[in-house]
């Protein structure tokens, strides 16, 4: 008799773990079941800020796999249906049809919990007011895009994080007078030290965003129950639409119930295979935990590329092959218009307060040759330690070609080199390409003459 | 009283020794005496094919500093001066001044040849008839512009390598009528399976270039001493203007007459702290050997990132302090037109000749998200050794954004990594500038599935 596998949640996670379990085992060895709360499947989430700009033009491209294309691949998907309980001793989870309400009692032999996360909101009084929105799901895009073809002139976004930026600049790009709130004195604080978010926010506003930096959110004013201004320490800012970018936290809440290990940072704990506390349970994407490469420590990382990764390691032990997840590095990217944004590792404050004794240092190049057309200038930070020389993390802000640079630094990172062989490496260079030092040698060699 | 370090040659490795000698030691402490046979220091012949194709406006922006600024830095730079003999034994140069002819004999503490490399002529009847050329200097550049502002409507170019795309690319752009002649089934060949060529091959095609592959050029047609056709083995072509792109060949008659070893791969042999096996005496740049990573063997990879590189540590350790060359991985990138071409480590040629057992897999991908505009598709493939899974080496060619991820697999390749490890990576990801399962995940992933 084929084993059964039940997935809980059908998003980045859940269905590269049924696809890639599908991969392993044929349907006479394996049963898999997939549990999804909406109507979707597989979409990118991280395009919606796009689909918000008129970038993309259709919801329906940000479809990697409709749920028609995972049932024909034998993976027996149920959207519109909600996990309210799992019993982990009889290996049983409950589900309730979210059409019929009708309440069923599935087993399983083997169990994979990919909740995701939601978006944080604080209890801020008007927070549920008509208007206030989150963009993390297909639904929320939706929603955006008939405020706006009602007519929202005024947006105001709150964070200046990766969604915050990516969020403003669509907003901008549809016409909108987009005002961005901020608690922190820097965009992109998560990120990126204080002294390499100056040309971020310098950005902004040359864009024409009205950017309120070190501005604490107070709760919103409101008129028959509509959004009408964000009230803040510093006075009201008047808003048709308020899009909330505040990050997310992980979706723990039904696996605490059943028992199963959650950690400090709020995600589920896992081992290096995705295997949660319990057995025969599993954990993947953006509701686990990871280790975080240079602290050792567990942290919630979420993103669509863990997500992915996690989904098909989850799938490949399940379905009797074995993978290990390496753990995260903290690499990502984002751009506002022109301006590119990257980082890998810790930035000079997360370094100091890891404990390491930490040296940052900033360093001006080009994205090509000096002399060849379309040259555009970037800033790479390197973050080292001092004595050893190791890299600890890196962040670049400039123009094109300097965001994915960053994949260079992070596998150095990931190859726990010091600042003096990164710099030594044999790079590419070409005049259209780079300077004869590329950036990422510049920026490494003068840190490691400096340490 | 103060060391003597003469230089034989002020281009990229040996002006980078003189200004990193300098930074090391005080001029009380080492004067630094450098020599060049041309009037000009320091310039970019990368750039060359850029300036032919008028990309870059003058030759003096390729300039990156002049003999004043050299000597403004405390550098006794004599250019218009050749060595013409070195003794090792009463550490002693001759140098002729190549304006009035006058010899004199200089003496040194420590020495440094970096004499460069010159390109390959072949011994074909005509090789030396006006008109056909090389472009391997500022004069080379304004000698083809001479020709061109003179009318040279047809043009053919000799080889189909970097120098030969990047120098046929330029000459379209001007509108010429433009023939490229390899001896080769592909272009790129040196670098690039001719699985992976086949895309520069249509490029080029589709660019409108009459590439004749698999033929022989026998010599030259000259009338008046002036050529008029290249003589292939499948007939003449007419041409009114040649430029050869057959690779370059380390200078080392000098070092060669001195006494000073030379290796079979036809550099000056040297350690990696750029010594040769001569006391005192120190070589750098496109004249030396260096020892490639993954073959433990001495090759020649005349290549300004290597040159400059090589230079710096040579001064470095010239001036008191210890720095090493890590050795070549034969990473290197160019473009035609829109193609984007990049290479790192081993071909799946190469490594067969070098003893691994290979294997090489060819991903196809995107550089953005599939659904963000712009998207365009690159090819990757990525060789790695059977068995260990160990990554031999790398080649992509492909749109905007493809080249450069090479560094990326250079970086994995420097730390040897497997291709399991390289497909675990924290890569950066957003739709602007990648899939999910950025391309190089993508293609280490396959690679890793498949060994």
């Amino acid at each position: 008799m084929a084993r059964r596998l039940v997935i809980i949640g059908g998003d980045a996670a859940g269905m590269s773990a049924a696809a890639q379990a599908r991969r392993m085992a044929p349907a006479d060895a394996l049963e898999i079941v997939a549990i999804e709360r909406g109507l979707h499947t597989s979409y990118s989430a991280c395009g919606l800020p796009y689909l918000v700009a008129g970038l993309v033009e259709s919801p329906d491209q940000l479809i990697a796999r409709t749920p028609e294309q995972h049932r024909a691949n034998g993976i027996d998907l149920r959207t519109h249906h909600e996990v309210t309980a799992i019993d982990c001793v009889a290996r049983l989870v409950t589900v309730r049809n979210l059409s019929t309400g009708q309440e069923s009692i599935e087993p399983y032999d083997e169990l994979l919990i990919s909740t995701g996360a939601s978006g944080i909101t604080p209890p801020w009084p008007g927070i549920d007011a008509d208007g206030v929105l989150q963009l993390r799901t297909l639904d929320d895009a939706v929603e955006v895009e008939r405020r706006l073809a009602a007519g929202a002139p005024r947006a105001v976004v709150v964070g200046a994080g990766y969604i915050g930026l990516e969020v403003a600049e669509g907003l901008l790009a549809r016409g909108l007078n987009v005002t961005v709130i901020e608690r922190l004195d820097a965009p992109m604080g998560a990120v990126l030290d204080a002294d390499m978010a100056i040309d971020v926010a310098d950005a902004m506003r040359a864009a024409g965003i009205d950017l309120q930096l070190g501005t604490a959110v107070t709760g919103f004013a409101t008129v028959d129950g509509r959004v009408t201004a964000v009230e803040t320490a510093a006075g009201p800012v008047a808003a048709d639409l308020v899009v909330i970018g505040l990050g997310v936290r992980p979706n723990v809440d039904l696996a605490k119930a059943a028992g199963i290990a959650v950690g400090k940072a709020g995600g589920i704990i896992v081992d290096d295979h995705l295997r949660t506390g319990t057995p025969h349970v599993w954990a993947a994407g953006d509701c686990v935990e990871s280790r975080h490469r240079i602290t050792g420590r567990s942290v919630v990382v979420a993103l669509g590329t863990h997500a992915n990764k996690q989904g098909r390691i989850a799938g490949t032990n399940i379905g009797g092959g074995d993978a290990a997840f390496g753990g995260v590095l903290g690499t990502a990217i984002t751009r506002f218009q022109g301006v590119e944004i990257s980082c890998t590792g810790l930035t000079e404050r997360e370094a100091a307060a890891a404990g390491f004794d930490a040296v940052g240092v900033t360093t001006e190049a080009s994205n090509r040759a000096h002399y060849f057309p379309g040259a555009q200038p970037m800033r790479i930070k390197i973050v080292a330690e001092r004595g050893t020389g190791r890299l600890l993390g890196a962040q670049i802000v400039g123009g094109e070609g300097a965001g994915k640079r960053i994949d260079v630094l992070a596998t150095a990172l990931w190859n726990e080199m010091t600042v003096a062989d990164v710099g030594g490496m044999d790079l590419s260079y070409a005049p259209p390409f780079s300077p004869v030092w590329d950036p990422v040698l510049l920026a490494a060699g003068k840190v490691a003459s400096q340490i």
